[in-house]
């Protein structure tokens, strides 16, 4: 069971028909038009694909029927709808180019194997041939890392969607691990999972349209990482194929048979080889899941408290702190009550009397596991924050966050309609310089929004929050609202997005925490790996696909 | 401030000057020849340095010159101590040549660096000239990974001793790391951390003789790893000396920025750079420590009980689960007492009431941490061992072992001298294939024992313990002990060592959990690497260090 293509949207988040959560109307929309400041906002729809035109496929006849030789006639595609769909991934970069609907890059077939043996053969086919090879899950990257690019001008792409390998091949109950075919959606391996009892609860905000391979490929994380681990941490072995044939990486529990392999799969994003099939660990279902909130006087008794957290030996599935703009964005953008109504000012002056200013800070901790577990690490946590001055929210803003935790993609469409661009990035540091670093990203990418604004006495806000901790550091995840300019959009979003990422690689952040690299991450990645490292990964790739025909352009440029 | 390599014993373990723990006539040596079946334990004692012919160095003058321009001249030692002690590492296969003055194989000069700086000069320098370098901690190893093998027949040595480079450099108290130089001894790093509260807490049995860079070269395992972690979980970040430059690993908490290389440096064993610096995880001094005993009806109950403790939310620091045979030799061995004696009769009759039969299992149960966690989750470990059957035994057999822990290596030296050999090996895999490769491993080593016997009615004994434990499985870790053939020790050694490590590849465990691979893994690590795995480490040795200068013959061959 995978997802129908043509149900989703090929240029946008979600199902093809979906309730538009911003509709024209919606109270919302005042508030952002003068929180950015604008006079109005435009309309900006996106092009239909009817109107677009298509470039036509370059590979010949022979190919094609060597790739239906290969995976059958039904799944080789070429239709218009499967390579736009195929084209590029979900980033707010990519939006700007497909809602435009300039589809110059675009694969010039799409190839579905069922089995690794077909992609072995596949790939083993784009080696001998020298055609660019496309490893594509749920195509949800956020960096360009699936985008339709040739490895030299002109030449031919064939993406290789993975979402007809979704079997579950086994649930090993006394290890605690499954082992699974990696084109498998979120949904139907946590279904298949979770009928025997276990999960392996990786929840990206992603998670309704992304794969297992991509999870692993892009070495994402799930918002509960406290818990079940990135996917570095859950992954326990892969299989691969790749020019050389296929790769199966180490499976034994822990080894000192020299260095693990499978490091290296984690974050390949499929310029190494295309993930076949991943065992992986998982747990028994949660009996009980404890969310709620906590009210921080500042962010930095925030990070104070969930700095001790994670170095006390305390169970804990996540630990989220949005700094003050981030609290007060989203109580505002979700209230239904204006920021003057009684109740919002009584609520206010009930924190003022409580010594918390305007700038309260949110933290919502959750907690997973069995029922007595739960309950004593709980207390824990909370004595932790209260320690620190925290206000208890109780369950209440637990909930809310939990039921809507896949819900931000969604609105993100009705906003590029309005001329409103929206995109995140992420990076991790060690805990003594979150602060620091937190202040660098937003100062620079305030600076570079305002520089690029449409008109007079437009502004962008920018937000973050921590979103994943360890016991030497922590995420920070920045999102960041802003009018568009229409004439210059892509110039707009690079000149904010280098900013940031010349903030964060000179304020010691990594480029990416767990979207990846892909095209766009790139230009900063030989800088972070260091001379050394860098041609490492380069050595890997040339050895394992020294015709370079795999995903090219991606992670080493 | 490091160790005195004059106070060391060249060919066998600890300080030159120590005390026999098994002096002749202790009650145990006639407990040891009746269990071997032997008629005599002979006298095999070791041929003293002074009586070995050591080969000239093959250094020419303008060389050593320029070695000594890199460290100084009192660095550059070529004096025969000093080349005996650097010739091999500490393996029962080792201590075979070592002791019969076998030193055919030595370093040519050992260089003391004292900074990455002068290392990496060295490094360079070994690399132009095209002279094997290899790199030495402790040269605790005990699979051949230090030894001065030349990268070709006749070629010249030079090791190079990591431990005047024994600083901490940094300890991070917020992020909860430390930053060393990897020469230092475990119990130097230990004391310049606890000064200031903090601990690695990685205590292989080793530690006394063993230097922090050797225990990430080697993919090491504390006996504790369950709370603290094996060497490539507490390794943040790494700094190594390789002939292409310094090579600096990825120090943010977690990254989707490409593959980690960090699990590149763990397990690398020298061969791909010289480890200068490490910064690793630390933690706070436990406040409580509760180290106890349970003993179970059979191996498999107790296999049961530490599967359960690992999948658990219960903080642990130590299980350590004896197989019947070992249960009983260390209490015969540590035993004052006659096994037909009263009191033994006694202890025994009351098991049997209790329903175990002559074959118990001992485990060992170790909790760290603050106090009120591991009153906690001492009493979680507790009831899933009682609920297995398990006879709760109390803190004594915790304490006893915990003081005896780096113990072992001791008896070592005192057992060659009298014609007896021993031997370790260890291994992992996922839980439900420990009992079989229990089985297997040690079917294999008896039946090799009994091929290679010196005198009829002789018998080797094996025995094993679960050491380490994962969710997804644990490790095995085998002791035998046999009556050498004095004429052919090393091919008696050769028929044991080859029927385990086949029976172990046979039987889908790893060839090393934790002592590395060095030479006598080697020819195995092709098979569990598989053909792309085990070219993809060829090709990060021919990246870093094309000229294959680096440790040859170690880890890839």
């Amino acid at each position: 069971m995978t997802i129908d293509r043509a149900s989703l949207r090929w240029n946008g988040w979600g199902p093809a028909a979906q309730e538009n959560v911003l509709p024209d109307g919606a109270p919302q929309w005042e508030w952002i038009r003068t929180t950015l400041g604008l006079s109005r906002l435009p309309a900006t729809p996106a092009k239909p694909l009817s109107e677009i035109r298509i470039p036509a496929c370059r590979l010949d006849t022979l190919l094609l029927d060597r790739l239906r030789s290969i995976v059958g006639a039904e799944q080789v595609k070429l239709d218009d709808y499967e390579r736009a769909f195929h084209a590029r991934g979900k980033s707010y970069h990519d939006l700007l180019y497909l809602r435009a609907g300039m589809l110059d890059m675009v694969p010039d077939a799409v190839v579905y194997p069922r089995s690794a043996d077909e992609t072995l053969a596949l790939v083993k086919l784009a080696a001998e041939e020298d055609i660019t090879l496309i490893p594509f899950g749920g195509g949800s990257s956020v960096v360009g890392g699936i985008n339709a690019m040739p490895k030299s001008l002109g030449g031919a792409v064939i993406t290789l969607d993975t979402t007809l390998m979704s079997r579950v091949i086994q649930i090993d109950k006394i290890a605690m691990t499954a082992t699974v075919e990696a084109g498998i959606y979120g949904p139907a391996l946590e279904a298949a999972l979770q009928q025997h009892g276990v999960t392996l609860a990786h929840y990206p905000q992603s998670f309704e349209f992304s794969t297992l391979g991509g999870w692993i490929a892009a070495r994402g994380a799930g918002q509960q990482s406290n818990r079940y681990g990135k996917a570095e941490k859950w992954l326990v072995s892969a299989k691969l194929a790749t020019p050389k044939g296929f790769w199966s990486t180490e499976t034994t529990p822990a080894s000192a048979a020299g260095p693990n392999l499978n490091q290296l799969v984690a974050g390949s994003e499929g310029t190494l080889g295309v993930i076949c099939e991943a065992t992986v660990k998982i747990h028994a279902l949660p009996a009980r899941k404890d969310y709620r909130g906590y009210l921080f006087k500042n962010f930095e008794s925030g990070i104070e408290a969930a700095r001790r957290i994670n170095h006390a030996d305390i169970p804990v599935a996540m630990v989220r702190l949005s700094d003050a703009p981030e609290t007060h964005f989203f109580q505002a953008f979700s209230s239904t009550s204006s920021p003057t109504s009684l109740k919002a000012r009584a609520q206010r002056a009930y924190l003022r009397l409580k010594g918390f200013d305007e700038t309260p800070c949110l933290m919502l901790i959750g907690h997973e596991g069995d029922a007595d577990t739960v309950v004593w690490a709980q207390a824990q946590t909370q004595a932790i924050c209260k320690k620190l001055g925290a206000l208890a929210l109780g369950t209440g803003p637990g909930h809310k966050w939990y039921h809507g935790r896949f819900h931000a993609p969604y609105s993100r469409d009705p906003m590029l309609d309005h001329g409103i661009g929206i995109d995140t990035l992420e990076t991790s540091t060690r805990w003594s310089n979150i602060a620091n670093l937190h202040k660098a990203v937003v100062t620079a990418i305030e600076g570079a929004m305002a520089a690029n604004m449409p008109e007079r006495g437009a502004r962008g806000i920018v937000m973050a929050h921590v979103s994943h901790s360890y016991p030497d550091g922590a995420s920070l995840y920045f999102t960041f609202v802003f009018p568009r300019q229409l004439d210059r959009e892509v110039e707009q979003w690079q000149a904010i997005k280098r900013a940031a990422s010349d903030a964060i690689l000179e304020h010691r952040g990594t480029i990416s925490h767990h979207h990846g690299v892909g095209i766009d991450h790139a230009p900063w990645l030989a800088e972070e790996k260091g001379p050394v490292g860098y041609e490492v990964l380069k050595a890997l790739k040339r050895e394992l696909d020294p015709a370079g025909v795999l995903n090219p352009g991606k992670l080493i440029g």
